[in-house]
């Protein structure tokens, strides 16, 4: 199989970079599959949140807070995440939302309403977003 | 002074459109109030859907039908359009949500959570329409 | 009454403004009629124009240059550029659209079949945009 | 004639909202002015801010800590937002930055280089909001 | 040549999905060719067309008919759609586009004008978009 | 490691389009590093100026003028076509951007600050393009 993004970054693993862990180079690649989408996120995330800037890291810390369950419950919240992700067309937010729905027990029927409010607000410009959400959401029914 | 929108509006009262009801002229005004809203869009949609064009007919079908209960409720649904409209930046479309919202009962702390998550996905840029549609909810909260 | 925005700008009407014509002032609000677009289009423009920035000059040409007929017609490119307005959902630049390709000559049917386009390209989102651009069509319609 | 937004306003002077000052109705009418942009501005955040929303709080207390002097100073920092908030075609936004920017000091061919960068990487669909961003420049410089 | 995103869907290819025929994992490696495009479309619009959301369905149907000859010509019509692709930024809808528009005749100069508008209406932020439509236009010149 | 993208480039080497220097085909495939971004950026710019549309050549020679030192500096101009990149979440555009900022000695905090204000402007839809963008500066700075 191809070695790929991640075999370049092995071959960099001796070094270190100015702020945190090692860093994975060639970033540009999209992930291929969710196990590496949550590696890259979470490289990236150690090295930004340890570069020292208050105001990046208070947002990182909203952002966490925003879906905690309150008026409306965790699930909810997600799945407004994942609208407001797929109508905004950002496959790695949507990656995200997915796999933190799907965790809240979000259901196959429940996913593809979610899906089907999306293309209608956002039109078929978010159709090719949408064929990489649903095969997302096949990688998730697939995993052991 | 300059007549306004309403104005014009009485002025062109006898006339009749190549297809439907009275036309509103100057539709470029944002209307200031819920009713003035509403007006608007229900005079347009008539002269839209009597225009004869099937795909934009089938269209607006479309987007009624997307809200209608199934998995998720119509509150839920209605909460995704909402959050959806706020995080793409379209009054009209938050004003419209926001009021199906409120028909469908939902209450203060679950808007202001809606409008959180809004307002973490899309940024600062959506504060001036966070506003507005918290104004329109002040409106609806004091309608009799 | 607040004085509305031609009000002030015709109390305003003696002022010189650091470079070329009067000044409108209060620029926010929304033109309520095609000519009013118009008038302030060009008002603008010109002060726009006499600041003496090279680049947004040269814009300015380019954006004209643009729609002169070559391997496709004006016509052609005018329906493009209205296209192009209505999905990214600027409702100045559809105004100034909808006005260039009723000058060339597009039918009531075409309209419809651009506006068809926009909306199944660019979603619900689009209607109110869409809403818009039809009174302006009404009006144009209208006009003697 | 139609009563215009602050008259309605005006009549409502006596109300007492849900949660802090007197409320605006009627908000989606685009300000006309400066002072009225600032005062609806200042209203909506005081009843957005007593609502109680944690997140929403903390957010714009982040989005007012942004722009402190860091590494950059403010000037510059406002001069960040002011680009991306035409880029991204928000007039209010544009609106508070360029108040920002004039306070900092940015000069007049200062502002038409920013809006220069703003025009050439967000294309013709910027001209409205860069005709709305000069009508206001002009009219702080009028301002006694 | 590099194995990559296929040979591990073909790794899979024993494998039945809950719904329809065998999932492409890895779905958000971008395609590197037409034909991948092409079958990476053509799987996943099986998968997401057999798992029954009535709303997605006719969307789908929608999108095929709004192409339709009518009182403009498919020609027209998908040079519509490449534009409105161009000025939204998806690259996958472009292709889509720049493909059909190829089928229906649309020659090089016509493409490249169809390309300045969207780049002048859009902005600077187009440009990556065009390298990769232009390098889809020359894959499909070169085809047999 | 991978033969990817470029070797199959390779393998056309000998092909000439009709237009400029041999073709990259594949032209989807985000590239993996800088050098390649810049490879492929430089080819296709080769491809587009060569095809002879007026439009699209004043359109690139304004955006190279844009960024030339006036009333504010290249760095200044830089930081503002980085951010302007970042909230319109283009990739290819903020490599380019760093890259510039990198060589016009924009420092790590400086950039941070950057990245701070359009995460703050952009919301948190911006996170998964300021990893990329994060990525890119630790590659720059591991460069020899």
């Amino acid at each position: 199989m191809a070695p790929s993004y991640w075999a370049t970054v092995n071959q960099l693993s001796n070094h270190q970079p100015t702020a945190g862990p090692p860093v994975r180079r060639s970033a540009h690649a999209m992930p291929d599959s969710v196990s590496e989408f949550n590696a890259f996120r979470s490289r990236m995330n150690d090295i930004i949140l340890n570069a020292g800037n208050l105001t990046i890291n208070r947002f990182f810390a909203l952002d966490h807070r925003c879906y905690e369950p309150g008026a409306l419950g965790t699930k909810t919240k997600e799945m407004l995440g994942l609208v407001s992700s797929l109508v905004l067309r950002c496959d790695d937010c949507v990656t995200y939302h997915v796999l933190r729905c799907h965790e809240e027990g979000t259901t196959r029927e429940e996913f593809l309403e979610i899906f089907s409010v999306g293309l209608v607000v956002g039109g078929s410009i978010v159709i090719p977003h949408l064929r990489r959400a649903m095969a997302r959401l096949e990688e998730l029914d697939l995993a052991p």
